[in-house]
Parts: C-alpha cells; structure tokens; sequence
C-alpha cells in the first residue's frame, strides 16, 4: 500500500511549464542533418512527441542496428536531456517502446529515451540463435574479447560511445548530450548499473529494474562470459555490478532499483539484488532496492514502476 | 498543443481518498466462490492491482473464451465500477492489457476493466481462418444470423449476458453490476457504440478510438454484415452507429471520440466517424470527435489517449 500511496501522490505535483510545439517539430526532414547516420523507418506520434524506429549500420558492431528514439514534445524546442533503456534477453529495440509505458512519463518531465537493441543480429557467428540467453538478444552490454565473439559482440563500445555520438551528431538541436541518464531491465539492468560504474561521469544517474545484479555468481552471467569473455574470472569481475560497486571512485554512488518478489528469475538466483545491496552499502552508496510484493519479470511490472524511475531520473536531468 | 497541455493539466488534479489493501486481495482462492465458472490462468500484479487471465466455456459462442480482467486494488474492499473495453481486428483479450495502459488509470479511479477476445476461437467453421478481417479475430460484436456462422459467432450475446452475468456471479464482491460502460477500438470501437445504443441503460457511458461509425458504408463492415448477416440491408443498420444514432431514444446521447488523422484505416475511409458526428448532432447528441494531428490507428495512439478516457467514464461510474 505504500507504494500505491507513493504512486497517488505523484499525481499531485506540479508540472513545469513547456513551451508551445513547433511546427517544424513534426517533419521527418528536420533531422535530415549532413551528418545524418540514421534512417528513418517510421515516426509515430506517442503521448504528444515522435517515436522514431530508427536503423543505422554500426562499426562496432559490423551489422545494421535498430533503435527507437523517443523525442518528447519540449524537444521542438530545445534541447532535452536523455535516458538510455537497455532491455534484458530476447527483447529487440521494440518491446519498451511498445510495453514499458516510459513515454508519457518522458513527456511530462522533457526526457528523450532511446531504446537500443540488445545484440547485434544477423552476424553469421556459428551458434548465435542456439540459445535464448547467448548470442543474438544477449550482447549483455560488453565488448566480447573471445573468438568468434569479439568482432562483432562489442555492445559496451557501441553503447557508451558509437550510438550516442551518432545521436548527437543526428539530433544537434534536440538531444542535450551533456545530461545523459540510463536504465535497464533484468539484463538490462546489469548493462545500466555496469556501464554507470565503468564510466564514471558519462551517466548523470541509473536505475534498474530487476537487474543481474552479481553476473558472476549466477548461471546467465556465468554463460555469458564464458562465452564472451573465456575463462579468467578475473575478468569477469570488471563487469559485474557488485564487484565494481566495492571500488566505484566517483562520488556517492546512488540508485534505484526495484525487484518483485514473485519473479521467478529472482527466486531462481539469477539475479541477487541483495549481494549488490550489500556491497553497495558496504562502500558508502545510497541505495535504495526496493522488494515489491508479488510483482513478476515482465512488463506488467516495469510498466508499474516505470513512472518512479523516469521521475528518479528527472531529478538528475532536469535540474 | 492543446491536446498536451489537457494532458499536463491531468497531472495536477486532486485524488480520492483510498482504503488500503487486505490480505484477501492478493489470494487467487478468494475468487473460488460456488457459482465460479472461469478458469485463473494467471494472476499478475499490476499497477497495485491484480491482472487476471481468466478463460471459461461461453455457451453463447459453444467454444472457450479468453479475457482480461484487472481488478484495481480498491476491489479488495469495495465494489468497483466495470469498463469493458473492446478491441479491434486481429486483437485477442490480451492485446491492449499490455500495450494499452490502462490499468495505471483504472487504480487511479478505481475502475475494474474488462477485456474480452474479439470472437470465438476455434469454432471449426470452413473458411474462419482465412481473412482477417472476417471470422477469428473478426467477430464484430453483433450475434450473426447466416449459417454457417449464426451458431457461433454471438458476440453480441456474448458481451451484454453471458459475460457479465458471469463475471457478477464469479466476483460479487468486486464488481459493481449496477455501474457499468464500455468502450473499444476500431472494430471494438463500433462496439462499444452499436452495444451502447442497442441497449439503453445497460452502460453509464461509451467512448471509442477511431471507431469503425458507419460499416454500411465501409468495406470492413460490408463484409463483415453480409457475411454475419446475409444482404438484408436493412438488417445491416440495425448494427450500424451511425443508423443507430439517428433513432437513439434515451436521455441526451454523449459520448468522446478520438480519431488519429494519420490513420491509414481513417484516410481509407473506413471509419467515418464525420458520419457518425453529423448524424449525432443532427439527433441533438453531444458527441465530442477529437481528431488528433498525426496520430496512427496503433497502440501508441491508444495509450496516449487512454488517460483521457478512463477519466471520462469515471465522471459517469465514480460519481
């Protein structure tokens, strides 16, 4: 009931104010720069902004890449900051878009968010549609270092550096490429709290919603980094959330995340928010893991919770 | 930017009080009354309410039928008002539980929603499968009356009795049989109008997104009719919105209507909401067309919009 009371009370804050929408806002031309990367495959009208389904070839990767971009109506404007949403395993650049409700609450605070895709597809590595949890739909946001992996299995590279500066070559005027945020779901979640912690000053704040949350210890991320990585499990530590917690060297480290205690992920041990809680407390950090009774993995719970994350976020970005 | 500026304005209305959640909410035996007769396939927390995927034998159809139902977390306490929300072609009962977003606002008023499928499934008449504009998928609400389909494809039956009676017995305690309206997209749209006018006093109040208003006048309805119905064209307009307006003989008719004007299925002439608004007006009606600049006939024009009018039945089921 807490949380429902929490839920109520954001709906009696106030709203800054937002200038009027241009009408250059609404045509696809705008964003024809000369540096322009990106095609453009459709712009949807969502919750008074565009949602563009973009698609562009990645050097990192070696192989075409889709995103969504979601540019909320402030972005007619000026400038607006940006949140990245990284998706867990078997998601595509679609599912948030389509499920994760992320928009509206994007529109009412000016927040842009791309949704990238969460592998490359179609590099024609042997085995990389054998398993729902390795390969295609599951780069788990690292730059793979074993064969045959590492040509084209490079997600961290492209995106903490290739995506956003494509981004902020292509939208100039409407992505604010000084103020960027991230979160993530499940796996996701791990590339959010990982990359955050890898690259202190790239990401204002992050958040999670039911990350992997100690890859090393669990069998998803023991997988995957077999797979990705080879055997020195040394390595493995520079890309685990609660391993890089105990030697963050920023500033106080601070996060929300949220896990629903019927999810089945969780129950199985994939996830173990609790050892990332208790390093990161152990190290001085503000955070904040919130157990939400009976809510599962699925989008019905990141949806839910979608609009305390945006607005976590908010608080970062829009100051 | 009016269309943004009411939705910001949402954002700072005052919220009723609510009572807080009991145990007896969260546990799937409180809904095994004696008179029970759906089938729990899941239970889903969301949005601080419960998400039932419930499944049960229709005698109206002679197949098992599949529904949503979202119990919003008022329910465990109270009786809540119900919104049956109808969906358009091709949709089954889950289509719009996930995209559509309206559980968030059914908690915030209050409101449990309904989401039936879009016809029966499996009914094994030759030729069901082949369109799908026509048979599965395609049951456009009305009871048909030409064999083959005049056996099974009683949505009409369906949604107004069987159904609800079901779901009053099932959840006596929870649903509030005496506050009831209806709305839907496209197909469900037509619906929610031709249910709402053919049965005076059944619902408070309807609304609908980009509503098939005329289908005597469009292809979809064409053949839908003459296919359910035979080439009666009279019979025809005993289902038809805009036909049924002109003879409506309840109190004053009212009703919101939102219709993207990127809408393929619009620009193709379709939905003929002008129709559909000319013949209400004409009747004395106070209908509300809102034609949205660049909006398309998916899911993200739905969600955008969902807020709007959830918060319209409320003034009618919560007052």
């Amino acid at each position: 009931m807490k949380a429902f009371a929490s839920f109520l009370q954001q709906h009696v804050r106030s709203i800054p104010h937002l200038k009027p929408l241009t009408a250059s806002f609404t045509s696809p031309k705008r964003y024809s720069t000369a540096k322009m990367t990106f095609e453009t495959k459709a712009t949807i009208a969502n919750f008074h902004g565009k949602l563009l389904k973009l698609s562009h070839n990645s050097t990192s990767t070696g192989t075409p890449m889709n995103l969504n971009l979601y540019l909320p109506p402030q972005s007619a404007t000026q400038k607006v900051p940006v949140l990245f949403y990284l998706s867990g395993l078997t998601c595509t650049a679609e599912n948030c878009s389509e499920k994760g409700f992320m928009q509206r609450h994007a529109s009412i605070h000016g927040i842009a968010i791309v949704y990238p895709d969460t592998s490359p597809r179609g590099a024609n590595i042997t085995g990389e549609d054998d398993s729902w949890d390795f390969g295609t739909g599951a780069g788990f946001y690292i730059d793979a270092t074993k064969e045959p992996w590492s040509k084209n299995y490079r997600m961290e590279s492209y995106i903490t550096s290739e995506l956003p500066q494509a981004l902020w070559a292509a939208f100039p005027d409407k992505l604010d490429s000084e103020r960027v945020s991230i979160f993530g779901h499940s796996m996701g979640g791990h590339g959010a709290l990982t990359l955050f912690l890898k690259h202190p000053g790239m990401y204002k704040s992050v958040s999670a919603f039911a990350p992997i949350s100690n890859p090393i210890n669990c069998p998803w991320g023991q997988k995957a980094f077999s797979g990705y990585l080879g055997d020195d499990k040394e390595q493995w530590k520079k890309h685990d959330a609660t391993e890089l917690v105990k030697g963050w060297k920023g500033k106080g480290f601070k996060t929300l995340i949220d896990v629903g205690t019927a999810d089945n992920f969780y129950k199985q041990g994939q996830l173990l928010p609790e050892n990332f809680e208790k390093a990161a407390k152990e190290a001085g950090a503000e955070v904040e893991v919130r157990y939400q009774p009976e809510y599962d993995h699925s989008y019905y719970f990141i949806s839910t919770f979608g609009e305390d994350h945006v607005a976590y976020h908010a608080k970062f970005l829009c100051k």
